[in-house]
């Protein structure tokens, strides 16, 4: 059974190349098609503003930023994102699924680059505000199969703005160890979707997984 | 007198157009004159990140930016300056004099803007290390004139990335408050210079300010 979705602010995060704009995609089509009103947007990104830093953020080499200039960057986009894009159409009732949010911070900056997650949370809250996801929808994937998939996209479209995923794989396993941990410490508020098979198979679990969470929260409310 | 100046990491502040940029030419050479080495940079900017930041701040309209955003582009920029070309500079012995540096985002972004000053010195203790300034020269000036000589200087030059030159003398005040009071509160390690009249004047008292300033510190130890 499916039933309707109420407009909520949806993120998707995961390992580089795990499908997640693929899936931000996915279940905003699938949304549209139950007769939600809502968009689809990304991080570092969503604001013009917001696509010249990560411009500045994606371009060069590994070691271009300073990991707290990196978080700043990340955290400025953010700040722009929220105020003109995300709490404007939450305002309007409508759906927000973001390709990436705070969550990617906690594990990119954090995990990867070692900031202490309490200066990101505290960073978030003072900077950005309150505004944290009402799900996050984590898609759980070996690093080692995700890139992968990404290489191939790569090859396959000749574009390359993905600095990130030249880091070694070790850096991107605390990345999704990350990911697991931020779901295990706030689990109404994430779904871990397994995301091994194929681009059905993982679409149908995330939908079953959405659609079980709505139960969940109709059910308390 | 003039004394022999030890190195140092020395600071300009003040409002749009009071002559920082032409003081930070004039004290290098006159260090140099004495046999110092060291060298003049200034912020947002100083490298070749800490630029492009600038530019994508000075760009644009006055509400280009959220005030968070702005402020954690500035820091994001301090934190490359600072890594990169202000700690090497000093680890060789040589000074640094900065065109503009934290008390200027303490007086735009806080008495300006109205972030909270302190959440902008936590930010920098975290995110760019306990690095102040040995002495902060503050060029006092009424903004009126200040913004006078600098009107002066676009119209000479026909260069306009003065995004912050347009806002209201009611802000510009403000600025020049905060100046003085950031002096007020901290001074030993802060000198006002009166920058009206010519600019020969006000390189006089500047450097007899700072030989003063040299010959209390010497004196301390
Ligand atoms: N289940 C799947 N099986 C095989 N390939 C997949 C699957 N899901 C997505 N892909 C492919 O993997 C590549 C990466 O997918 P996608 O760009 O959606 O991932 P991403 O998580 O957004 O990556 P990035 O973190 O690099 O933005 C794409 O070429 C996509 O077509
Ligand atoms: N004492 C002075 N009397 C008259 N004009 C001056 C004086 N000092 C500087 N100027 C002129 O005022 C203009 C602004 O000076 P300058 O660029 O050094 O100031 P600034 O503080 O760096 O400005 P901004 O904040 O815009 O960078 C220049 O055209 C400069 O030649
Ligand atoms: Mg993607
Ligand atoms: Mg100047």
């Amino acid at each position: 059974m499916t039933i309707a979705l109420p407009a909520a602010f949806y993120a998707v995060e995961g390992v580089d190349g795990c499908g997640k704009s693929g899936m931000v995609r996915y279940l905003t089509d699938h949304l549209h098609a139950l007769g939600c009103e809502g968009i689809a947007t990304r991080e570092p990104g969503g604001t013009p503003q917001g696509e010249r830093i990560r411009a500045l953020i994606l371009s060069g080499t590994d070691d271009a930023w300073d990991p707290y200039a990196e978080l700043l960057l990340m955290t400025a986009a953010r700040v722009e994102h929220v105020r003109r894009v995300i709490l404007p159409t939450r305002a309007l009732g409508r759906f927000v699924i973001s390709d990436r949010y705070v969550g990617s911070t906690i594990a990119y900056q954090g995990a990867g680059r070692g900031m202490a997650e309490r200066f990101i949370r505290d960073l978030h809250a003072t900077a950005v505000g309150a505004v944290w996801p009402d799900l996050t929808i984590v898609l759980d994937l070996d690093p080692a199969i995700a890139l992968g998939r990404s290489r191939k996209r790569l090859t396959d479209t000749a574009v390359d703005e993905g600095r990130f995923e030249t880091l070694d794989l070790d850096f991107h396993r605390r990345i999704r160890a990350s990911f697991l941990d931020q779901a295990r410490r706030d689990p109404d508020r994430h779904v871990v979707v397994d995301a091994t098979g194929t681009p059905d198979e993982v679409r149908a679990r995330t939908v079953a997984a959405l659609d079980e969470w709505h139960r969940g929260r109709a059910a308390i409310a």
